[in-house]
């Protein structure tokens, strides 16, 4: 794969390499551009004057198109009023171009570095020479942050990941079509996957049919390396697949997976059992099933989160298996695996139309077996929906 | 997936969730690890009181196993002199004990956070009060670094990534077996997918083919997004695969891809002709295959990077296509894609055994055809041996 891109030497008429006139102007520089406006009401009600987003899943919503997060650096600075401003290596300007940024663009070269760009935007936002800067700390990168702080130099630099991430809250009818699409290949891929299952195969092993069978169905990538765990493994909330455990009768075997399309992950979980199930697991999964259930009945249009996971681990807690819990209910899901909201304990926020969250109940008997139950679900207007509808009744597989 | 793990509520026995002394530490606090030693010659050589360690390449190479760059942060702090610390989130406690850390841990819990762990761990090393601390700026995040600073508040933190980066410079037999493992998959793969092309294929459809193929073969994950690219596309050096074009006779095909193999990346480059290919075509590819042979010739121990590609970019640039030339030659390649050393112009490190790199000249006429051809060679005691092996005769394929 290419690195870093050599200087034009002898193709002045290329439009991505092309010298241009610093900094480049679009047409509309009223900085009223309507796919700021979200990021406008989070800076708002956080207090801020500018925001800075590095290329992620921030970027992807507000700009419809994502980059890699490189070791060159590309970030808008969107001030609360005004016009915007991108900082972007000069080899990324044709692609960049597409997402029709409405602001100043200053462009970099790997020759002279980026520290030029940086201090030319700072000198076209006088206004934020003093400013409440809000920064996605979770993603950006101490790189960028202390180039920031270089040009910015009286500003005051803040942590608002969660405030910016805000506008992902919301998803839109298009969204949340990207995210059946997604579950659908990976509801799909373990049908197949299923098919295929068979006593004496490794974790490792089925885990390669998984995604196999995920990217046969279309899979554009995967959501996270995906659990494949049998046994006293599953038992292990965040196991890794082994390749010297061979699934043998008896054996619970738990897959959490998901497939990517076009940025959007899907996140289900489904265990199964190997050959049989005894009495005391098949009690186990039941007890797992109808705290799932429960979830899917509550956690609905204004319920708050809190009380969602209340509703759902009373279920658990109050069943012969109370030890045996080990996590909240779910968490929020669309560019990222884990969003807001997260259906926890405490978490006073209420569900509302578009919000797009996992119910994962889950009970671990640790060295013997674990379940685990994960929809993803929509909270709407009328209350909510499951958006996976792979079966959830107890199912023996491989046998 | 899951997201945050509830607290232990009625588990105690469990090894990750149980509570520990802290700090936990291990038998040996000497701080004489001898995996720490490359990382302190690194030190010494940048004049580095401290580095502080993330997730990643870099943590990997020194502990043998990586962990996600979570939204908990994980660090190893690592003085000149002295024990080094770790500051771990409790449920990652099991997994942070296989790496056997010899070192003081502090541990924290989310209902906690962590600041209170990054202020302990600066107690305890009260050496590195003003110490100059090494960070990884292109890897670590601000939060990370925010709460650094305020641990360390007279230290001098300075961006070291490059010079920790250079443990992984010269790489093991150990690592050249997982690289080549790698490689073997990845060529595999591509060999599969070259018998179902077939003119009227969508680049797409033939980039899910390939990731196919690559998980088939056993990837356990890709280097990067493939890049197949066919006709003008392939002339694109950053193309992406285009749902919407069907290959036709004439066409460039290219594949750049790779598996990933233990957290080792393949790299690999082909340019085929769909159909057929013109004689203005051949002469195009087989000025690109005197290039990457001369590459594979040249980049030896001994020779500078600067030199091996100023002896690539000669064979271009002397050819009558040299105004289609648009990068450097290549770069270093193991656990990132994009590593040292760089094979460009101006840079005069020597390769030296264990380098490994990629050569991938390339020439692109802008609106018609593109071709690259890039391998992996490993600089040895007695010059070079190139890794990849897939043939680079000029090939017509789904005719």
């Amino acid at each position: 794969m290419l690195g870093l891109l050599r200087v034009l030497v002898c193709h002045p008429s290329s439009v991505a390499f092309a010298p241009m006139e610093h900094p480049i102007r679009p047409d509309d520089n009223t900085g009223n551009s309507p796919e700021l406006a979200p990021i406008r009401v989070a800076m708002a009600d956080a207090a801020l004057d500018a925001v800075a987003i590095v290329p992620g899943a921030n970027f992807k919503k507000l700009f419809k198109r994502d980059f890699h997060l490189m070791e060159r650096p590309l970030l808008v600075l969107i001030p609360l009023v005004g016009e915007a401003v991108a900082i972007v290596p000069n080899l990324e300007l044709a692609s960049f171009a597409e997402i029709n940024f409405q602001g100043l663009v200053f462009d970099w070269r790997d020759e002279d570095g980026y520290r030029r760009a940086f201090a030319d935007a700072a000198s076209a936002m006088p206004q934020l020479a003093s400013a409440r800067f809000g920064i996605e700390a979770q993603r950006m990168r101490v790189f960028e942050y202390m180039a920031l702080q270089a040009s910015f130099a009286n500003a005051k630099f803040v942590d608002a990941h969660a405030d910016i991430s805000t506008i992902r809250l919301h998803k839109t009818i298009d969204e949340v079509e990207l995210l059946r699409r997604a579950i659908a290949i990976s509801e799909r891929a373990l049908a197949a996957t299923l098919d295929e299952v068979a006593i004496g195969q490794s974790e490792k092993q089925i885990e390669g049919m998984l995604v196999k069978q995920l990217f046969a169905h279309g899979a554009q990538g995967l959501s996270f390396q995906p659990i494949v765990a049998a046994g006293d493994n599953s038992a292990q909330p965040h196991a890794s697949a082994r390749a010297d455990y061979f699934i043998k009768r008896g054996d619970a075997l738990l897959f959490d997976f998901g497939a990517n399309w076009e940025g959007y992950n899907a996140d289900i979980t489904r265990t199964f059992f190997v050959g049989e199930a005894s009495d005391y697991d098949r009690e186990f999964y039941q007890t797992v099933l109808a705290a799932n259930q429960r979830g899917r009945q509550v956690c609905r249009c204004e319920t708050s989160a809190g009380d969602g996971d209340d509703a759902v681990q009373q279920v658990l807690e109050t069943s012969r298996f109370a030890e045996f819990v080990r996590h909240k209910t779910g968490h929020g899901l669309g560019l990222e695996v884990h969003e807001a909201p997260q259906i926890m304990r405490g978490n006073s926020q209420r569900l509302a139309s578009g919000m797009v969250f996992t119910i994962e109940p889950g009970l671990y008997r640790e060295g013997e077996c674990g379940v685990r139950i994960e929809d993803v679900v929509l909270a709407t207007d009328e209350g909510n929906e499951c958006l996976t509808t792979f079966p959830r009744d107890l199912r023996v597989v491989g046998g």
